[in-house]
């Protein structure tokens, strides 16, 4: 078993037989020791963090290829915190696919001139680049396809899929009396293939109770344990 | 003549008829005294800079409007440094459309992970909302349609007549030996018509020959008395 990849939340080992590994940490991002899902940097570090994400991954993943769609993920190991997945080339150096319900976080920032903090929104969609050095600057789809990360029509179904999966887990929130302001993916290719790859964790959404925000890992209690 | 509104670089009087007069002013965009087209402050004063713009102004314009592209300019006064316009909406509260030969500017900044500098574009065409406290962000097709500021069917005409338009304005610059890299537009509505607003000097563009970025006021030399 092989370190390939030494990421910010978890670390990449390629397995003998092609798949890899994923080992989840306990570091979450943020700032100054306050969690910020938007944020790309490491804010703190949460004993059980690791282990919290990939449950809430597990339990999402496995309605995920139950309803038929397409991810990376093929078996985990809680004890163990780590995740078994099947091999996927990403968009260029890595994409981030966001959909949003509701206009918090950057949207609220750079359109709060057109909009009231916290309108609802139709499962909006957009695109960033991962690209620590320059902030994960937004791109959009005619910019992915002339710079050779994403063809148009690669990015309709990227879209389509971001919007169904998004729905997915609203759903499932819902069920919880939870509400889902925003959630970021992340997608890969196998083969011609577009797949979800990543994790789905309180650390890639906003979740909300009676409008309050959900900490990630009181997500993981809140939908696992009530 | 009323004063209805004071810009960064023009100011805007109602005519009784109707129509509007704008007064071009010698105030530059840029910071510190140094010119920068994709800047959004007043960086710098030069005596003769509003005359400069307003006559490389007429001279595109009535190039266009010959053309037949639809634009709101009427008529120009190059002693009062004054141009008479029809009088258009803008979309939302004002929207620049770039439109990239060559990625430098912002675009480099954001996506050189994935092109070289000054790389060839394909006429690509990007939208800022003109929004100074929030730093003229980007926004994309979808967006812009959600928060009711262009519709997806205006997008797509708006994107035609930039790359249309730009492609004119760089057909014209190569006749003096002058490459266009980037140029920004301002479009309003008409009644249904959408048409190009605003100005086209060197303060909406970089221009290079040789290999050497033209000054805004030597662009006008360059084009008009050489």
């Amino acid at each position: 078993m092989k370190l390939v990849y030494t990421g910010k939340t978890k670390n990449v080992f390629a397995l003998d037989d092609g798949n890899y590994l994923l080992k989840f940490k306990d570091d979450c991002t943020g700032a100054d020791g306050v969690f910020d899902p938007g944020m790309n940097t490491i804010g703190l570090t949460i004993d059980g963090a690791g282990r919290a994400g990939l449950r809430l991954t597990k339990h999402f993943f496995e309605i995920l290829n139950n309803k038929g769609i397409p991810t990376h993920y093929i078996d985990c190991n809680i004890d163990d915190v780590t995740m078994t997945v099947r091999p996927a080339k990403t968009f260029g150096k890595g994409l981030e696919v966001i959909c949003r319900f509701r206009a918090v976080g950057s949207f609220y920032r750079r359109y709060g001139d057109y909009i009231e903090e916290a309108a609802a929104l139709p499962a909006f969609v957009e695109t960033t680049l991962k690209d620590d050095a320059r902030e994960d600057p937004p791109i959009t789809k005619d910019a992915l396809d002339i710079l050779g990360i994403v063809s148009a029509k690669d990015y309709e179904t990227l879209k389509d899929l971001t919007q169904k999966i998004a729905t997915i887990i609203k759903e499932e929130l819902a069920k919880k009396n939870i509400e889902l302001y925003d959630i970021k993916f992340e997608f890969g290719k196998i083969g011609d293939q577009i797949v979800l790859i990543d994790e789905i964790s309180g650390g890639n959404m906003r979740a909300y109770r009676n409008g309050k925000y959900i900490l990630p890992l009181d997500l993981e209690k809140m939908v696992l344990e009530e």
